[in-house]
């Protein structure tokens, strides 16, 4: 992993700008024996291009075989040991909507699920209600109010919904109340170091509270809580790292993470496409060192299992790319914090194809292509993830010697 | 890195013959895109036969991204992990320029610098006074004389210098006098534990000679120092890998490190090309089972950005090369301790061209040359540094089975 103390130690606060362009879940599999991935069936000239100059390599996100989550899997592309660094369940899914959670915060993930007369859980997803009855429950439950503390609830998707407690002297760590198989009844909120036992209090008695509310919406008339975490105070990209850094994302998740780490979040649209995104870049060039820029869809076809949409989603990228070049980053990076084969219809574990392109200091492999292929035979070999920071920095001339 | 619990437990005192032959900052990088490296470059017939013969791999010397100074990149190819085995700079710039330090003995990096009128620095580097100045300097410094120890203190280069106490009870915690900016006086001596208490009195009192020494030499009326340091007392190589070991170097630094791991150090002239260090390696060839043959010049030309120069270094290593074979080694290990790519005039974090020839064990790779873009294909893959030792006692039969 990236080191941080020899990060701390040898990181400049002068050099090349980067920018970390993630194609998320852009690794694949092919569909057929002998064919192409989704990326080596895209016509990526501007990528091949780079390849032809620059380093390739393949990523792996946590460790061989280990498939990850979007919150890790980025973890791992900013440097941080996803093993060390862990983001809870509750924190995620706040971000995942939008919701910040401060580090006085506490976030916890809830489940509508159906309760039977005798309390025991039928269904733990509460028949999969619609989103609007989720929304409808959620705006009910808002009016719950609890000493000393602001409550937040919004629904996600379905019987999902995020609650957020905001106050002095809370502490997050509380033990889930999902017994996670149905016939038992939600577990009692349960503090798990004395230190957290007021917030048990608060949150005992908003769950008592919400199950008057709820108890007449069958089948969404129960509900459990989990994942209970805060913002885990991580170490800052400008400590670590000596970079001012932006994010460039359009989803809520993604922001939320490169907050966490101490980035500045720049404006976006929920529509912005790929070209959009690099004229962001663009409208804060100036003002940064570094630059997180996320394309979720690629990784959205893949969990569709849409081999044709990956593809194009993946061409859109490269026919923007010209925009982002036209500012001359010293170091360009692209990669993915994971592989979303279609093939799969998910997330997978596969190392993920990687090009670094720094015209003043990359070494060129001979690649011809930004493919898993042709990655398999790139100067950056199979490395950790984490290990893309220190090489990025390095690149961008922004590390000293270590020793003399 | 070498787990030298492992090697300790594993190393027999038997059997066959090493040399690591370390071509200082061989590795490279292409001047022009699509152009060859150096060492690709190099007209090196003696090399390619045996790249084409045994395993090729690109070691990484720290860690990705991470440009080593030549301390720590040594100890990585003598299997130390430079991030636990630490030399301090005082020790190395004694080295450097010949001077031992033992384990008992206190060494530092001095600078001279320029005070004003109140005894504040106006130039960290004495306006880098010519290094004949220093010498007459330091030949005036090593006038003083302290209680129960011997001081030896010599000119390095222009500001440069070193200066080593000798005597009993000394300890090396001090904190750097160093301020590291101008407008501020040197820090006064100060004892970072208790136990160097002794020492900074005895530095004190040094330094208040010193700087009365001084006073009318401006610009160089005062000094700095840092990096107090000893002898690492590190593992020696006759007990972690049951090897008798000897150093074949030109430069004092690198004569002065192979004795901090316990080898042999063999006389050598300043002069000594490629040919001539061979010839020293067949002199003692009965009496030791390992060789550490440095040449130096390959990354001298690199740090002068010399192409041309470098190229014709490195063959001037390969024409000498068969002096080398008819001694019939178990095992060669041809190697750098870092990058120094004349593009970029210094040394590099990129890793480091590889080749390993044992010809009764070695697994051939195909590999057609020695160079980067072939090493990158190479059996012996990515690997640390660290692992050429493990690998070189392996591939000359001299580590047992572990386990049953």
């Amino acid at each position: 992993m990236a080191d941080f103390h020899l990060m701390r130690r040898l990181a400049k606060p002068d050099g090349g700008k980067i920018v970390m362009l993630v194609l998320d879940g852009v690794g694949g599999l092919p569909i057929e024996p002998g064919g192409p991935t989704e990326l080596e069936a895209a016509a990526t000239p501007n990528m091949d291009l780079l390849a032809r100059e620059g380093s390739l390599g393949l990523a792996i996100p946590i460790g061989h075989g280990i498939t990850p989550g979007s919150g890790p899997a980025h973890l791992a592309l900013f440097g941080y040991d996803p093993l060390t660094y862990e983001i809870g369940r509750g924190v995620l899914e706040s971000f995942g909507i939008g919701l910040a959670v401060g580090p006085a915060d506490v976030a916890a993930r809830g489940n509508f699920c159906s309760l039977d007369e005798n309390g025991l859980i039928t269904d733990r997803r509460a028949g999969r209600i619609p989103t609007e009855k989720g929304e409808e429950l959620c705006r009910l439950l808002s009016a719950i109010e609890l000493p000393g503390v602001e409550t937040e609830i919004k629904a996600v998707k379905e019987y999902r919904f995020a609650l957020i407690l905001r106050g002095a002297g809370l502490d997050w760590h509380l033990a889930d109340t999902d017994p996670q198989v149905v016939g038992k009844a939600p577990l009692p909120v349960k503090a798990l170091r004395p230190e957290a036992a007021h917030t048990a209090d608060l949150v005992r008695a908003w769950a008592n509270e919400a199950r008057s509310i709820l108890a007449g919406h069958h089948p969404a008339n129960g509900f459990t809580l989990r994942g209970f975490s805060s913002d885990p105070n991580l170490p800052k990209y400008a400590d670590v790292y000596q970079l001012k850094a932006a994010c460039v994302a359009v989803y809520p998740m993604y922001r939320g993470l490169s907050q966490l780490v101490g980035m500045d979040v720049l404006a976006t649209d929920p529509h912005d496409g790929p070209a959009d995104e690099f004229d962001r870049v663009a409208a804060g060039w100036d003002r940064f060192d570094f630059f997180f820029v996320h394309i979720k869809y690629i990784d959205s076809r893949g969990e569709d299992g849409d081999f044709a949409g990956k593809i194009q989603v993946i061409e859109q990228v490269d026919d923007a790319l010209p925009g982002l070049l036209r500012l001359k980053p010293d170091v360009l990076i692209i990669t993915g914090d994971h592989s979303t084969p279609a093939k799969m219809r998910s997330h997978s574990w596969h190392p993920v194809p990687t090009l670094l392109w720094a015209p003043a200091t990359h070494r060129p492999d001979g690649g011809r292509a930004y493919g898993e292929t042709e990655c398999i035979k790139g100067s950056l070999g199979m490395f950790p993830a984490t290990e893309l920071m220190p090489l990025a920095l390095a690149h961008a001339g922004r590390l000293k010697k270590f020793g003399a």
